[in-house]
């Protein structure tokens, strides 16, 4: 691949990941941000520099709702730059680049499926975006050469590109992302209200459907905005299944109450064994061992050891804590081909399996 | 402490694992199934056998709605037992058992929080109960002397009991189970109707908000029955919270919109923030590390075993995959105060950070 001219506009987590990544695998990217402490701070972590000469192109780093304007913004400035952005969301955006600005057919969006919790350039990683997919949002109509351009760089920095148009990666994320955050966000704030002692008999369960509940509010509101258009089908839908599941609850004796929990609580099942596994096989297919260990590093790593020693392939692992107990159980998910070899040769060494 | 006398009724997962359970802590219980299958493959499992003498104590591990019924026979067949239960609500059963005989004060509930997502005798595991909370619900007028019996059993067989009364219990599963169990499904139940392709791109947080959308629903439509006075104050909170923010996003123009849908979002922030992590410690207070890894047992291993000698304590730990990409993620939680030396051992000794 001919090495391509950067330009990376702001320097936050991504911007500055990006340009991490890009120094890493040797081309120096010009960076740009409105905040020169940002800027500054960016640079001297190492994420490129502050002049470079005409970008081939430029990728797009600002919060949602400042993306679309920035970009029509880049358009004008590099006349014959491809633009890109990393922004959550992709049809709003290409709406409003169309609106802005003639230059509009240099822009295609992307939305690389990386991110952590916490933002800023000071919590940015050059591989942040390795082995993850990297969307590439393109209208039917886009320049193939401009397409490949975003390909070459996604998968320099070891992201796994995938095209699609920007209102099916909408809608793709509406139902992966946005409805469990703001299903998440609904049940973790519940909390608020309960009596914290209650708290202290919660287990995995509370804890895995509320984690990304601690995203950053700002952030979120943008992304939900943007795509409200997609996610509000998915939360009527949800909405009437809670009202029935509530009529349901508040008169059981009433004729096909329970009947209708009981079809909510079945399609959940259903839904959940649609959701892919590790290498593309169903979560559903995969038998679970759960093993006690002491609660140090050391007894973890000796379990994977083991395991490792035995030849059993773990397809998925989950540590899960006791409340109040110096042990952690360790749920280990593997094929049911393997279980059986698994759970002799674990108890025959001692191990105990829950 | 003297060797009671135990009978169990029930011989399904948690029926014939706290025989398991006895067994390897030398004591026999006597087991009663109105399956015989069931019952002989309890037995043959070496959870107890058919006979035995009059009982000290009754442990009634049958369905939900069965739990009742079953209490208050067993109640009236031996005239001095304790009777307990294992089932997951308290105050009706508590309620019924009261209406339907006038041996009652002798039964006093309990719930160990223990579970697996399949059920039947052969799923049982003796160490089933170990270091999970078994919550002891006993009216404020019930006989110490009977509520030390239940205490000790829980405590041989390594369980950590806590006394709270039964109406405080369902409260508390409520928020902690109950709910989180119901927005699981509902999440989960929208997959069906998906294009497959979209759930493609499922990450961890589609992964961790409806992993237990998987659980048996006959079991859960019992339970959520008998909590139904609990849970329903929850769902109509949640529904009108679902509302603000159906209205916020559909109308993102009208004044105060925007707002409504941050304030859930901060609610959500905050609610998160109140669980318990391990040892007491807040999970908001740890800090993430995130290792990328070859897609192999003995990757994992290396990586536990090399963090081990540079001796920083995990505080928790996730594998996280990358659709389609042959490599592991692992998501370390450590208190702030480790996280710097972590970072910056494991970068020295060449692995990669995200």
């Amino acid at each position: 691949m001919k090495t391509p001219n950067i330009k990376i506009v702001g320097a936050g987590l991504l911007g500055t990941s990006l340009g991490l990544a890009l120094t890493k695998h040797g081309i120096t990217a010009q960076l740009a941000d409105q905040s020169k402490a940002n800027l500054r701070l960016a640079i001297e972590y190492g994420a490129g520099q502050e002049t470079g000469s005409e970008p081939d192109l430029v990728v797009v780093c600002v919060p949602p709702d400042m993306t679309a304007e920035v970009i029509a913004r880049e358009l004008e400035k590099h006349p014959s730059a491809t633009v890109t952005d990393v922004a959550s969301t992709k049809a709003q955006i290409a709406q409003e680049v169309k609106e802005l600005t003639t230059e509009h057919p240099r822009y295609i969006g992307s939305h690389p499926m990386a991110g952590r919790e916490k933002g800023g350039p000071g919590k940015a990683r050059a591989d942040l975006f390795f082995a993850r997919p990297w969307i590439i949002a393109a209208e039917s109509n886009a320049a193939s050469d401009r397409i490949e351009e975003i390909r070459d760089l996604a998968l320099r920095l070891g992201a796994l590109p995938q095209q699609m148009t920007p209102q099916d990666h909408d809608s793709a994320v509406a139902i992966v992302s946005h409805l469990p955050q703001l299903a998440a966000s609904l049940v973790a704030a519940r909390l608020n209200s309960a009596n914290p002692s209650h708290l202290d008999l919660a287990g995995q369960g509370l804890r895995d459907t509320t984690r990304i509940a601690a995203s950053d509010p700002e952030l979120w509101l943008q992304i939900l905005n943007q795509n409200a258009a997609q996610i509000a089908p998915l939360l009527s839908e949800l909405s009437s299944d809670l009202d029935e599941i509530s009529k349901s609850l508040s008169d059981p004796e009433a004729s096909g109450s329970l009947a209708k929990l009981h079809a909510v609580l079945e399609r959940g099942n259903q839904g959940v064994s649609k959701i892919p596994g590790k290498h593309g096989g169903k979560y559903a297919e995969y038998e679970q061992v759960t093993v006690i260990i002491d609660d140090s590093p050391g007894a973890l790593a000796a379990l994977l050891t083991f395991i490792g020693e035995i030849d059993v392939n773990i397809e998925d692992l989950k540590l899960e804590h006791s409340p109040g107990a110096e042990i952690g159980l360790v749920e280990l998910q593997v094929m049911p081909s393997s279980a059986k070899q698994l759970i002799s040769s674990l108890t025959e060494s001692g191990w105990r399996l829950v």
